[in-house]
């Protein structure tokens, strides 16, 4: 281990003992903090509800409590915090750490970067979740030791981000990594952003709900999923979807059967243009389905790859789970600081 | 310019003046060779026919021909050439300079880097022509100045090529850039890689020149294609579709709008996924045919791409023309000779 000399206390440093970083996920319901030495480990934790209709500055106030919060817990000086990484949901102007838009907090233009800093006197840096998570899955996740990987979250949308030498690739609108609008079948379904046949409109969380509802509620077909979802179906929790598939309830089946068969073409679209080493896939409805689920999309993914670009291709599912977010923010702090 | 002591004559040397490449661009029909300075610019041609009937040992001699006589006219030593760079089709093993299979040649496992070497005395490197064709856009054509360019090659089949951060992007079982197997139709028209709804399927020269026999043969659509390709249909010529085009010819027109519409949504996917700087169209047809239609394939890529995504990418065509391929393969002599 490297030692420096610490000029302002005459003795000698761990360069590792100023090495901590925080790392922060805020959510659209919950953000988490941590604080996160530099092989990727938890020194503490704090969870606290987002509560965005307080406003963006009592939700900054909150963050930076947590920071504090966090420090106490870990039982190191606040001076051993090296930064703070952000992950936050919606675009993000990178430049300026900037919230640009984010509709489950009901944010616009927020300087999220700025304010932190001015209430944490610690150098904070701000990047989408997408692109934090997929950071945490490379770094100290599934993706350990792999030079490009592609992360793919399915959630109420499909999100993804790219690692490529060992760093993000940004793109040059910095929106790299948007797998879920990838147009695999034109003509296909509408999709919130407004074209058709986006995998998003195909195979997310929210694809999936609909498509459900429209068997069951208009197409009458019989089905277990409202009994398991607490006798509604205006909001199907992942939990709810996943128990219905085990229990092979032939709607939830059937659906989910196409969903994953879209999803392992858009792989192998993925595997076919771009042939990273590793793809990781994450989210909660992919982790509740399980390894069942995971071998049916390998199996399209193979299918409809180019057998000689799949051979070098490793298909997984990420290993932080919730960790991710709070772990990569931490990564990302570290990589900017050392800019 | 940096000048160096010739410990050989005693004497200062630019080091310019040994820094020559020859680059060899192999097709099916052709095979052409250049002496090619440091700025990219063509001192010598060479052109023979591929005539790969003869066997691959003849190709092979023959092209060391080409070699001597590109110096000769050029007017250089041949001491001059700091190494040959070849582009070839077909899947290449690259680590062994081995062409695996090249179907137009009747080619298997031929070890044309070291067959090459032995004939010429100059190292010698080798890619597939694709990636090579990309290589000079980027390098001296109109990716020039760009960090991430993704070019694409509309011909027999639909190919690609990735660059990243300035150099070509191989992925993990160096195949990465197969664009035209990307698939944007699920269920839609086979394609020759065994599966359905690939780019290639619906928007390659192969698919533009069935989709016109089945208007005019089978369907029995009136057009002035026959007419214009001398008579029969078995091979359409790009130049032939480009003139019925022009005279809009209705059958041709409705295909071609049907192909340049899938081109752009597969340029708007690519937008979305990687958002690269550049994308760059070449290939016969797309050449052919002209702004009118690169026209529609921007408006079909923007409308299928996200605003932001689309921003900051730009779309443009190749402007080496057929210098592309020993240009770039010039490039890859000189980038490989660096390492």
């Amino acid at each position: 281990m490297k030692e420096e000399k610490d000029s302002s206390t005459g003795g000698t440093l761990s360069q590792d003992s100023n090495q901590y970083q925080i790392g922060i996920d805020m959510g659209g319901t919950k953000i988490l903090a941590s604080v996160i030495n530099s092989n990727g480990q938890i020194l503490s934790r704090n969870k606290q509800a987002t509560a965005p209709e307080q406003g963006s500055e009592a939700v900054i106030e909150r963050i930076s409590d947590q920071v504090d919060s966090v420090v106490k817990k870990a039982k190191i000086k606040k001076e051993q915090i090296s930064a703070i990484g952000i992950g936050a949901p919606g675009p993000i102007d990178l430049d300026n750490g900037v919230v640009i838009f984010a509709p489950n907090l009901g944010w616009h233009n927020v300087p999220l970067k700025k304010s932190l800093e001015e209430k944490t006197g610690l150098p904070t840096h701000l990047d989408n979740d997408v692109n934090v998570g997929t950071l945490g899955e490379y770094a100290f996740g599934a993706g350990r030791g792999k030079k490009s990987v592609v992360c793919i979250f399915v959630g109420t949308g499909i999100g993804g981000g790219i690692i490529i030498d060992g760093k993000l690739f940004y793109g040059s609108s910095s929106t790299s990594g948007e797998i879920g609008h990838t147009i695999i079948k034109v003509g296909g379904p509408k999709c919130g952003c407004g074209n058709r046949g986006c995998l998003e409109a195909l195979a997310s969380r929210t694809a999936i709900t609909k498509q459900l509802r429209k068997h069951i509620l208009i197409d009458k077909e019989p089905s277990l999923l409202t009994q398991i979802n607490g006798n509604q179906l205006d909001t199907i929790k992942s939990g709810s979807i996943a128990k219905a598939f085990r229990k092979k309830d032939k709607v939830t089946v059937k659906v989910i059967k196409r969903a994953t068969k879209y999803i392992g073409i858009g792989i192998a679209s993925t595997v076919n243009f771009l042939n990273p080493e590793m793809i990781i896939l994450g989210g909660g409805l992919i982790e509740a389905l399980g390894n069942k689920t995971m071998d049916r999309i390998r199996h399209f993914a193979t299918k409809y790859a180019i057998q000689h670009a799949m051979s070098g291709v490793e298909i997984t599912t990420t290993q932080l789970g919730d960790d991710a977010g709070v772990i990569g923010a931490a990564v990302l702090a570290k990589q900017r600081s050392n800019k």
